[in-house]
């Protein structure tokens, strides 16, 4: 029942030195990869998200059209699809799965695109929120080989803000004792609801809460919403495959990449995509200023906010006039 | 070894309907109240802080010079000085401590205003925070006493977002099974740790720690600042006094005053004080923007943002600008 494939990484030696063994990429394509190779796009997915979840900005009429282009959707590592505490045996599974970096992701993604389908250049990298740090890690790596990208609503590099934000839902997840360092056997649901509820604060805006735009999604109250949507979200996700990602997240920085020597700008200033980075208006952890500073030291760029109420939610798929703005974004990029 | 003195309320019943019993208020006045009785400002305290949290806005030289000012002020029910639940005997101590409003404290604050000290006017009521939110309540209790008010870093109802925000906060220390519900005789430190963490993302702002200002306070990492500054607070705070507090807040609505029927617009339309209404400008939960919705339905107010980049803590005390700016504001205010 499984509805996407795996590329068997094999013995992978992760960024910060552990060796990640047997791991597999778990992946999906859309759409069909022409003879020439040149019609292949890369749209890596986002904290707790699967391919699936990438899917809405995937369609018939949309700027990836399956029609025209071959979309390559990755998974996560850690994600539970691909290589993660949740299915990776013993003695690396649960609290003992390697610290895996955004760069780590990158290079087994572009291990994909070039032994598994021999693709020498993408026509667009894209990826929200983690998806996007992936897409700037891209552009720095394999700077000859991404012509465009297209990041929305993440950053290049975790902002300290940001970083204490996610300290904050994990403090919240392992405060349940029943997590138990992550040998849990049974999930750690108090935990995971208390990891949900600090989230909804932070995934959307307070515009967002003020007009009650909850209410409007099929909700009869915000602790229904509270309930129902966050709650019913993160009670079914795996708490060491929340944190494995959460610690990609907070250490993601394209400054760290080999030859960089931890210099943002001058990771920034690597990149030849020509880029369109979208951050929300209103996001408030990864805010627009971080991706202003970003864009001001690429040399192709350019920064186009997304005006929406939806906070970080604004690049999630949920909003039909952000998926159209975003769309419209993308359409323009393929272009040019 | 106090440095307050009680005011004994006995046995008062809350809007909410319980009783609170032999319920005492605790309070320190600053200064000399006149013959003429003209010169009292009330200074309600904030979440979790006592009156020696308020001090550092009072002093020679400033608005608040106790030369010139008779300075009362109140200590919010819950915050451990008056009554609490850390300090009610049994059968409403901890976990059974009632309900307490806004009004309940703004009710409590005028008799000790006007039954110890025989007060008819105020020339000034101003607070930080849920003490802003007070603020609001005098205002809108006492219309006619109420000369002058400056509510800086709150709101006069909590908006949704700001109670989502406080769910998070809340989530994170119940997550720890040793708070036993409230019942716990041994503190729920590492609840109250998670509770810090959560807390840490949402006092500050991105641009704080973006710039690294918390390194500027004698902590050396960020993880330094996290235990030393955030833990060390809260590790030494009562759970329910806070979850107590938590609960005013969230259900702080000068709406629900009675006569007002609910409605916001038309209890701010009833404060006649003449009105300095100081949000920070990067605060992330009492944002600028509810305060300059209320502020247009106020006859008397002015809208003057904090320009800092301290958040919520612009209100706090402890970056010097912030403090000037404030201070001047108030002079401004009493000068009028």
């Amino acid at each position: 029942m499984t509805d996407h494939e795996i590329f068997e990484l094999g013995d992978v030696i992760l960024q910060r030195g552990a060796t990640l063994r047997d791991a597999q990429l778990a992946y999906k394509t859309y759409g069909t990869l022409n003879r020439e190779k040149s019609n292949a796009v890369v749209y890596p997915t986002r904290f707790g998200g699967r391919h699936t979840d990438n899917e809405w900005l995937i369609g018939p009429g949309m700027a990836l059209d399956p029609s025209e282009y071959f979309v390559i959707v990755p998974n996560m590592l850690g994600n539970g699809l691909s290589s993660s505490p949740s299915n990776t045996p013993p003695p690396y599974g649960k609290a003992r799965f390697p610290r895996v970096t955004v760069h780590d992701n990158v290079r087994a993604q572009h291990r994909l695109v070039t032994e598994r389908f021999d693709i020498e250049k993408l026509v667009l990298v894209t990826g929200y929120s983690m998806g996007a740090q992936q897409t700037f890690q891209w552009g720095v790596s394999y700077p000859k080989m991404v012509e465009r990208m297209l990041p929305f609503c993440g950053s290049a590099r975790t902002s300290t803000h940001n970083f204490v934000f996610l300290e904050g839902v994990k403090a919240a997840l392992t405060a349940d004792a029943a997590f138990e360092d992550g040998w849990c056997d049974v999930p750690p649901t108090t935990g995971l609801r208390a990891f949900a509820r600090v989230y909804a604060g932070w995934a959307l805006s307070q515009s967002f809460y003020r007009e009650g735009v909850h209410l409007e999604q099929g909700y009869s109250s915000l602790e229904d919403y509270l309930i129902a949507f966050w709650e019913g979200n993160y009670v079914a996700k795996d708490a060491n495959d929340l944190l494995a990602m959460i610690w990609t997240w907070q250490h993601a920085d394209i400054g760290a990449t080999p030859d960089f020597g931890g210099s943002l700008e001058a990771a920034l200033g690597a990149i030849e995509a020509k880029a369109t980075v979208m951050p929300g208006e209103t996001d408030l952890y990864f805010p627009v200023k971080d991706n202003e500073y970003e864009v001001s030291r690429m040399p192709n760029a350019e920064l186009r906010p997304i005006p929406s109420i939806w906070g970080h939610f604004a690049g999630s798929g949920r909003n039909p006039e952000d998926v159209r703005f975003i769309d419209d974004a993308l359409k323009e990029l393929l272009g040019a």
